[in-house]
């Protein structure tokens, strides 16, 4: 068989020297047949259609189509023109005469659909077996499921028959698969990838989802596919920006000790510890959160009003046919029929409220790191009691749409027993490139081999600084500096941060009295400056006047000379400002000044304002 | 009876001339006796208790209270600490112990709870009939409607029982009454004023509203009314802007002419026709937008799955109770048991379509204008129809809360048959200061009295501050003052000049060494500073990001603390700057230095360092 790489990279490595586009089409094929797996794909692409779809390409060009010749599947709740879509329900199907906007975007970059993937029935499901069709077997342990509802999409990716591909996620289903195959899933912002063309479940949380053998895969895929669309009312202007380098100290949320539910899987447990020792390694600072009001917002997916819009998506198919269903899909959607609209909008109350509650512990740290799955279920167990098991499965994911939060899905290493560790890195709604920023590190730490290929990781290329186009560089100092209290501003404004570094040795530093936030002052001197340090971020124009507007005296922006003798704008102090200041420049920078103070406040016990959480 | 005016500005100046509170609360109950109108409060406080509540005030003090001593009304769906809440159901009361947020609110800023006035039962209606009680009168002409909800809150109002009143808002309660009786009525942007408190009507569209004679007098109360509240998950941070003076031109959307609805009422239609000639002598430009999409929007309200937040706020009471509900509220509330869970999804997404469809109209123009009814009813036709004439009535008002907009209802004068002749002015959430910047505007335009009371007037006082709208302030010293070898910067971004003033007597100025074009330096002293010359210029916030970023060191932007005793940014220098310069504090000004420096050189023919260029 073919040992052409399928990450993107390699496979455009491979088209460029000279591979040709039918030796990869047939490795597609061949991989198919050897995973000899027949619950994979419900449709698969007529190779001839494929070769022809391919000539249509054209010479190789990957800047005109960055996806230039890239196998991908289809989850078969996504139209593709010219293939059925099933929804996992074959009484279901229909011919769509049009791609869904994503599939569209994506072939119009240059990838090929291989075909449709198979699913949880409708969609309704984390685990892959309630499908009529063969259940897919796990890519990494054949005796455990494969996890869903992206089943199929997930393990062809794992397999490397294709390079990507798309799955749909409402609670949880382009995470769980990707947890359970060693494979990256990436889940949109809801609203950033168009949902026209595809077969609701909750149309007010439903996304498309990316899978991929690498971080940078999926977020390049994530890039192609998402824009607005006039099509989906619940599109939304979600800027992508570029997968660039993220801040060095990042404040990460996990769950507080006492709230993580492993359900008795030591394994994971241990597995999940490991990751923090890698997040730590990685510049991360771990902050318990407690999860009581995550896990409460997770209940209300299933157990409240938001079953009725998976009743709404199908209830004329359904009512006509309910024979058709999956006996397990039809039990629990069929339990809207007895939810009430007024039901309905006390559940939207009750997301509101932890909506509201929640915003500010959201807002508390830079992202959240969860357990991908709490644990692992082979298919037996999962058949034996197929909605507590599926149920636990959601632990960490059903809250997610819920409160508009973006995450990914990244391998993190094997348990103690060999099966795939996996944690999902969450943020709030279009901080998608900062999730898969620090999932990159995470996947180049683990060292891990690509799902179930065996292929060792690429590696890791420096991510690329984004142009500077008219953009204004800013150079920070203080509280502003990355997981520091006002980092949120700049991120708020889509600061992209650019490089730590030091200025010129002509500057002194001080910290300022009387600041409710702990703020120091950077003034140039004559003589006797010294080196400070400092990070250099990125902000548009307009961004940039916002921000310059609400720094408040005696703070204000002025020219800032950094040690490689470049002068970008940054923040300096009045010298009206320096009145009661201590002179701090010997500790070489506010972050060092900060620990040290911190060390000394551990030493001589609590004091009350510093800093909210519990950093471990 | 009194002749004290109860607009805010009036009475404040009252109290300042020495008219005691007393006078003040003897007029209110006064002026309720004459009005001999028993529908207008369901609940009066205790003349005993509203005295003890005005010497808990303390001295007259609009600066610590900026409602001091004001008597205001609040709806009885309302919660006041102390009175019974009913929403115009007997069976329904309950009698809190803590004020609504807003009330507290208001009280804090010294304002005295009158009492709880009618509505139309559980806030469902437009029309002010549909009350257990007396029908209160309305204040223009006692044949007609008072309008609904909010009835005896506007009625109040427009008689001068009080100042100004609260109302509530779902579907036109807060504009409806206020356009019937001659009075303005400001509908903030859903989310601004806590609902806190508040009985629900539709919590997704709820929102606190404001009567009062006067757009500065609602405009005042909505400033002080305004902030995110925790203990309202649908609270939103809406930043309240100065009611300052309007854009001088503005785009204004008006129904397409095939599009207005007036049933037949042909005074209405030229009253509405007037106030397009009223809108373009003040500067506006009227476009014409289709509104069947608007139309379509507002038939959800009542056609679709939001009847079912009504019945989810009472349905315990009315599955209890359900003999106690007028027939009219019972009949509408209890069509939602019928809807499914399943409907209000539907009817969430046929908004969303709406909303996304209607987003980049709305986006289209400054602001929209529509009559505030479509045609005015008697009591006796409404009670007589009362579901067709009720839904009339929101023909122009129903969509805007469920578009996320805002809104306020402006006197424009009297119809051709005497009757009051109201419009209502909308905008985007977050706009309130806009449409009521134009509100005020158009209501000085009318030259109408105030309310039912013959009271001119008062002339109107230049706005404040000038519209800031997400501009920024910048405080000029040097080579960018008009007229300096610098100011065209100024003029190539847009900016616009504001006023010339001094800086607080607290700087310093100096004529820094070593520039190709002179440039003086600003920076602040703790002791020994002066008053410096300045301008104040404003700019767009991306032209400002561009214009800091472009400022050489050793200048900079900090904030300047004027001598009026505001603050905005401006031009400062870093100390180290200063070396080599000389201290000009004395000239009081970058012009006055230069012409001396001019008028030196003149006398002295020429000198070689000073100055370089053609400093004029």
């Amino acid at each position: 068989m073919s040992d052409i790489h399928f990450d993107i990279g390699s496979l455009h490595g491979a088209y460029k020297a000279g591979t040709g586009v039918a030796e990869v089409i047939d490795a597609v094929y061949a991989r198919l047949a050897a995973a000899d797996d027949p619950g994979i794909f419900i449709y698969l692409a007529d190779k001839a259609a494929l070769l022809a779809a391919a000539a249509d390409l054209g010479q190789f060009n990957p800047v005109a189509r960055p996806l230039w010749g890239i196998p991908f599947a289809v989850k078969d709740n996504i139209d593709v023109a010219g293939m059925p879509t099933t929804a996992a329900c074959a009484e279901y199907t229909y011919w769509p005469d049009k791609d869904a906007t994503v599939v569209a975007r994506l072939r119009a970059a240059g990838a090929l659909v291989v075909g449709k993937t198979n699913l949880d029935q409708f969609a309704t499901g984390l685990v892959g077996v309630r499908t009529p069709w063969p259940i897919p077997r796990n890519a990494i342990d054949p005796e455990l499921v494969p996890g869903g509802s992206s089943s199929g999409s997930a393990v062809a990716t794992a397999r490397a028959i294709v390079s990507f591909a798309l799955g749909t996620d409402t609670a949880g289903s382009g995470r769980i698969p990707a947890g359970l195959n060693n494979i990256v899933g990436l889940k949109p912002t809801v609203g950033a990838l168009s949902a026209a063309g595809v077969v609701p479940a909750c149309r007010t949380l439903d996304c498309v989802s990316v899978f991929a053998l690498t971080v940078d895969d999926a977020y390049r895929v994530f890039s192609v596919a998402a824009a607005r669309d006039a099509a989906d009312p619940y599109s939304r202007d979600i800027a992508v920006q570029p997968l660039a380098a993220r801040p060095p100290v990042l404040s990460v949320g996990i769950p507080a000790k006492a709230d993580l539910k492993f359900f008795g899987d030591a394994a994971m447990q241990a597995g999940f510890e490991a990751a923090f020792a890698m997040l730590s390694r990685l510049g991360c600072r771990l902050v318990e959160i407690p999860f009581g009001d995550f896990y409460a917002t997770a209940n209300l997916l299933y157990e409240g009003a938001w079953v009725a819009e998976r009743y709404a998506a199908i209830r004329d198919f359904m009512e006509a046919n309910e024979a058709a269903l999956h006996p397990v899909t039809r039990k629990i959607i069929g339990g809207a029929r007895n939810l009430s609209a007024a039901d309905a909008f006390r559940g939207l109350y009750a997301l509101q409220a932890y909506k509201a509650k929640l915003a500010p512990v959201i807002a508390s740290v830079d992202l959240f790191c969860v357990p991908t799955a709490p644990t692992h279920y082979t298919a037996a167990a999962v058949l034996a009691d197929p909605v507590e098991t599926n149920s636990r499965l959601g632990t960490y994911t059903n809250f997610v749409n819920l409160l508009d939060m973006c995450g990914i899905a990244v391998p993190t290493g094997r348990r103690g027993d060999g099966l795939p560790m996996s944690v999902t890195l969450l943020a709030p709604a279009g901080r998608d490139a900062l999730t898969a920023a620090l999932a990159r590190d995470l996947h180049a730490a683990s060292g891990l081999s690509l799902g179930a290929t065996g292929w060792s990781q690429l590696g890791l290329q420096p991510a690329s600084l984004p142009a500077s186009d008219g953009m204004i560089d800013l150079v920070v100092v203080g509280a502003h500096l990355s997981g520091m209290p006002l980092n949120s501003q700049l991120d708020q404004l889509g600061g992209q941060f650019l490089r730590a570094t030091t200025t010129a040795p002509a500057y002194r530093l001080y910290a300022l009295a009387g600041q409710s936030v702990p703020k120091p002052g950077l003034t140039r001197v004559a003589d006797g400056g010294m080196r400070i340090d400092v990070e250099v971020w990125r902000l548009g124009p307009e961004a940039f006047g916002r921000f310059v507007a609400a720094i408040p005296a005696p703070l204000g922006i002025g020219t800032v000379e950094l040690d490689d003798g470049t002068r970008a704008k940054g923040f300096l102090v009045e010298a009206v400002g320096l009145e009661g200041a201590s002179d701090i420049s010997s500790f070489g920078g506010w972050r060092r000044f900060v620990a040290r103070g911190k060390d000394m406040t551990e030493q001589s016990e609590k004091r009350q304002n510093w800093p909210a959480g519990v950093p471990i």
